[in-house]
């Protein structure tokens, strides 16, 4: 089975990012975070947003988004996330288990963007205290469909939440595919975003995401809070290392750039060569298409693994290490299954 | 200042563990910890306890911990556990958080090890509701204090908290020195141990640990509870590759021993070149040193990074990567400081 | 503001839970639901149930069920039940907060029951390690739409749900109204449920509902369960006494009887003498009224309670308080504002 | 068994308390503690205290004791309590259930008081990332010894901890004693306690405390919050009324002063025609006595409950219920046992 469009998971690291943990592994360091490569890597971080910020290393996105929103959200509280979005329907849960019970109420919208009518329909419900009221909102950016939200899409989705005094997470799991498609880093502090999960992983480090709190407030102990989570690599370079091999070389932002471009190869072979129609616009680094059971299954059959989704679309994924030459191999098989 | 002996966090990734990282990263592998490497890294493993055993790869020994103690104990319940295990003092009450409230008992016991009296008598104690009455034991070994159970020993702990249906969880942080020291890996079954954490960072690979399931009805759903404490690595490759590597050329056990041997050299010199003396058996890969506060300070001020522990004493540590050089460096500035 | 149909809540204790507590009162007693009057009560449920289980009084139905959910499903796994049912819409998340993170799955289905087709497509899905699976199924009888179960339609949801190993949990804070209603108490036992929660605040006891664990196996360390979780009372007299008077006089049936009679009464004039439609059938003590929003308001202008819910109806409850000649006045102005 | 000095939690309602719930539990009332008793009862409260504040009744002290806790510190975050506390002792852990594994850490004193040179010397710890550091500090008025603090002591131990910006938390279950022996409501506010737990149940009360938040701001969601606990009455003026009883008559007080009167003759008979030793000064309503196992054995052999304390010596307590002539039917049996 080749897995090279099953998710951007499959991947390994980037040479960038290999490279980077080759030289960090020399020598003795300090352990749990306090040592220069965490530090450097921070910091680039901190420049890239062009923010003061409190920055740390967790291995797990989801992990990091939990604890992201156990920071602005109480156990009889809820989160308002789109129904798609990964913390509503791939983390096991996992908000629930950070945030002791936090609720999570799933909102509509195309394609993975959350429909601003809803947002504030839900955020004018009169509260009760049977049920979880809102406290925070957790945008995806690129969204769990592959798209980007604008700048003015994303403030008009915040700013009646922070109107209200909740809280603003952003997973940006896909964070870099979004800068690759246009969205500027250096927006998201202004736009009021409080925890920002950057991702790593997807973007070719290890298995790493960075928890970057723009309201410093709510990194009270945060030393204390990761270590108690499982959250605190006791080697803290070999997190920090490759993500800051991807950042010092640009590498973050170029291998993002060639996964959409990727993607959008991929998507126009399979609307030009196959029947198939895509099922959202292709603005990051996957591609959805509308494809019969029939056919998903022979294209599996065929050796590519593929998943379908809870739109009923079928999704495929790029990466920095997608070539050309498997773009072109999927869409000559798919066309080939019809 | 020099870390080499301030933990065995402070060393890198072993040479062995890193070319298998290096080796493991190529192509595309399927995600989540189902690829081959990760496959091949659990029947290493079952093969050195020489047992059948559920088999996963986390990221941090706190949380490998936690997770193996949620399996044995309600909230409502308590661990019984060395007063100076890493459980109870070095993992900011993860134990609580990962099993909402489970409670800890800290018995007493020379050099990190638990003494029989101490546990049968708790054991022996009258239960009420008010109180979380103990559903588990949890062993160290090696021990925080740098000393190694004998197999009679464990069974003599052992035996009693089966004999009252209780489970046993054992954090091998540092099981590889026990090893060295002489321990049996292939008695760890037998002994009737249900969860076994054994330790991969410390002994030179990534931040990884094995969390082995002997008890297999322990590993219910075990993906689902991984994946929901944040524990499941998406490119699992990256967690089982530095560990396989170790395993596959026993550089998990000769390492051990380097640092074991390390550690004995280090002691001696202490010991026949300084006025000092040491508080704990060197059995293992640390060294603990009864050190006056000034003494103390000044080896910091000479630039040797290294902690004082609950018993008093300076704890100094071994690894893979702890060199000839080093321990005689560093029992050159002790005497010299006096 | 008239409260007689708000809910079953608005009610105060029926004479017989009143005198059996005035009568408790008496004296000294052991703490802790070790008391005489506790035993009785729990004795009293065994042969109502004609069955042995563990049987604890606590103090709220919201307590009871989440911590009846806590004992069948890991916070790593869920629980389906109705979208309607008071787990899901009305607790504030308790299931999660008592359950660290325990999902809930909304099932759909006519008049509060749960589709038996919808049950079944669930539990006949592949389980992925990034979601939570259903380990239980949570029933309510009688259902949160006035509705009851008849035996056949329970065994038709609950065989299933056994036969691929998960726990049967039933919510009674209506049971009383279910049995008047004609639904045989000792068939539960039989059904195979695991925990049930019979119902005392809404039959006229205290705030008290009664713990019942069938499954045994479930009630281990029961007693520190409860004190941990705050639901262990420490005058257990004052819990168990109302409920045991409604027992002991057969008020607990009677009084749901009279409610029901009562609910039955009231739809009828609503059919008979207003323009408004039920919105679904009247089995136990509740009527829902389809009800345009003026009318409903008016109805509260005229200084009737009642509330709007999820379904759309207006929802208007009767208990052992409720008189004919409240019915009749409720009538008459619901006829009078259209 | 004579259950007369057991506990507090043996003996019924008092009169008054009886009266007003029979009294409260006519007609309809509205539901979830928004009903005029709960109202009248929380506007009592607040006069008896001097200050404005948040207050809601709840059905234990465990609970009340760990909301209130989870309320001042995270799950990172731990407690300072005397570690003969309620809450480190006889509440199974439940603070860190509610808390989600909140620390607790036990200081010394005698009687039952805080040591100050204990506690500031734990306030001046430098805090590190692997253990709990104090976000709060949690005193027992009366003290579990049957003390009680001096406004002054009270001042010595809240001033340093409010300095650092932590919480302070008053477990009253004994309040009432406390007061009856001179302690000063009104003083409460003025020391900087953020949270009250203002007991009911063992001042004659049904299963029943007040939650008195003066710090407002940490009532945010109050009624969510306690929903979602489980700890929100449907039936709230079954909680308040007891109380409103007690304190519109002033017996909350006048009963204290009698248990605590019973206390000093019990002692004072004790000590006269006894071998025994008082272990604590009689300053509320317990009495502590230092006797041998076998005395201990007769006494209940003789027919009065009676319980050993982990400080080693044996518990009385009297109640508003205890009678002369119980004290000197006691103190004979004492005496006579030797």
């Amino acid at each position: 089975m080749r897995y090279d469009f099953g998710s951007d998971n499959t991947a390994g690291m980037a040479p960038e990012a290999l490279a980077a943990l080759t030289q960090a592994n020399d020598g003795f360091a300090r352990a749990y975070g306090t040592d220069d490569v965490s530090t450097r890597a921070a910091d680039l971080i901190r420049q890239r947003l062009d923010t003061e910020a409190e920055v740390r290393f967790v291995f797990s996105g989801t992990a990091a988004n939990s604890l992201a929103l156990s920071m602005l959200a109480w156990p009889f509280e809820a989160v308002l996330a789109h129904h798609a979005a990964h913390v509503c329907t791939d983390e096991t849960g996992a908000p629930g288990f950070f945030g002791q019970g936090v609720g999570l109420i799933g909102l509509p919208g195309f394609s993975g963007k959350i429909d601003v009518g809803a947002l504030t329909a839900h955020l004018a419900e009169t509260e009760v205290g049977h049920r979880q009221p809102p406290a925070a909102l957790s945008l995806t950016q690129a969204t769990e469909y592959g798209t980007v939200y604008t700048h003015d899409e994303l403030k008009a989705l915040i700013d009646p939440v922070k109107a209200r005094g909740h809280g603003v997470h952003m997973d940006g799991a896909r964070l870099a595919n979004a800068v690759a498609a246009g969205f500027d880093l250096k927006s998201i502090a202004g736009l009021g975003v409080d925890v920002l999960v950057l991702g790593g992983a997807k973007a070719g480090a290890l298995c790493c995401e960075a928890l970057v709190m723009f309201d410093t407030s709510l990194a009270r102990r945060i030393d204390n809070r990761l270590k108690q989570a499982g959250q605190m690599a006791s080697k803290g370079r070999f997190l920090a290392a490759p993500l800051l091999g991807l950042l010092e070389t640009g590498a973050w932002e170029s291998h993002a750039a060639h996964a959409n471009a990727m993607a959008l190869k991929l998507a126009e072979g399979i609307v030009t060569r196959s029947p198939h129609v895509l099922a959202h616009p292709v603005e990051a680094n996957a591609v959805f298409v509308r494809m019969p059971a029939a056919a998903h299954q022979r294209l599996n059959e065929a050796g590519w693994a593929c998943y379908r989704f809870d739109d009923g679309s079928v999704r495929f994924v790029c990466s920095w290490a997608t070539t050309v030459e498997a773009v072109e191999e999927l869409v000559e098989t798919i066309a080939g299954i019809g």
